[in-house]
C-alpha cells in the first residue's frame, strides 16, 4: 500500500514557484535544481512534474522522463566539476531515507577519497549553490 | 571521457550464462538477479542487456528499459519482505562505488532502524539467496 501524494510537499511548491530554487533544467515532464543540503559539491536533483510520491506509484512514462533528465545531470556534473564519478540515489519511503514525498533522483558528483556527507546536513550558502548551478547549466549547454 | 565497455565484466558473463545467478526476471532488454554481497536482506540488481558501462554511455531506450525493470523490483521486494522502504542506488565510475562496469541499479529493501551494510561485504549463503529470490519471484508473479 502506497501513501497518497501530498500536494503540499516542498518540491510541489518549487514546481508551482511558491519556493525559490536554483534551476538547472526544465522540460514538459521534468525539472532539475540544486539540493540545498548537499551531500557533496554539486549535489542536484531531478524531479518529475507528475504528482507521484516515489517509484511505488509513478507511471512508466513520467519515470522514463525523469530518468532521462537524471542522466543529463550525471553527464553535466561530471563535466562541470571534473568529477571522478557520480552517485545516483533514489529513496522510497522514510525507512530508505526519503524526506520529501515527491519522486526525485539525487545526482552527486564524487571525488576520489571524499565520502558523502549525511543526507540531511546543514543548508549550503546560497552563493555557492548559485555558482555551482551556473557551472552545471554551462556544462548542459555545451552538450556534455 | 568515458572508459570503453569491457565485455569480460562479471555481469556480461552472467548474461552469457558463463556465471550462475539467482534469476528474478528477464525480458528482451533487461535481466534481474540477486546481489551475492547484499547490503541488506533481499538486495537485488537490474541490469541492461546492452553493452553499457553506466549512465555516462547508455542510450535513452536501454536506460528506460532497465529503469522499468528496477521499478518492478522495487514494488516486488516491498511486498516480498513487507519492507518499510526501498533504496535504489546507481554508481558511475569507481569514485562513486562502482565495482562492476556494466550498467546496473541496486534495489535494497529497507527496514526501520536497520542501516545498510557496506557495499562490498561478505558473500551471502546460496541457500538464503535462493529463498529470497523465490519470494521476490512470487511477488512479481502476483503483480505487486
Amino acid at each position: 500500500m502506497t501513501e497518497p501524494y501530498d500536494d503540499d510537499n516542498v518540491f510541489a511548491k518549487i514546481l508551482r514557484g511558491e519556493i525559490p530554487s536554483h534551476k538547472l533544467y526544465e522540460d514538459a515532464d521534468t525539472y532539475a535544481f540544486m539540493d540545498v543540503m548537499p551531500q557533496g559539491k554539486g549535489h542536484c536533483l531531478a524531479i518529475t512534474k507528475a504528482p507521484c510520491r516515489n517509484l511505488l506509484d509513478v507511471e512508466a512514462e513520467p519515470l522514463a522522463a525523469v530518468v532521462a533528465t537524471t542522466q543529463k545531470l550525471v553527464r553535466a556534473v561530471k563535466k562541470a566539476f571534473d568529477a571522478d564519478g557520480v552517485t545516483v540515489m533514489q529513496f522510497n519511503e522514510p525507512a530508505s531515507g526519503q524526506t520529501v514525498f515527491h519522486l526525485h533522483f539525487h545526482v552527486i558528483p564524487r571525488f576520489e577519497g571524499i565520502p558523502l556527507k549525511p543526507h540531511t546536513g546543514p543548508m549550503e550558502d546560497q552563493g555557492v549553490l548559485a555558482a555551482n548551478a551556473e557551472k552545471i547549466r554551462q556544462a548542459m549547454a555545451q552538450g556534455s
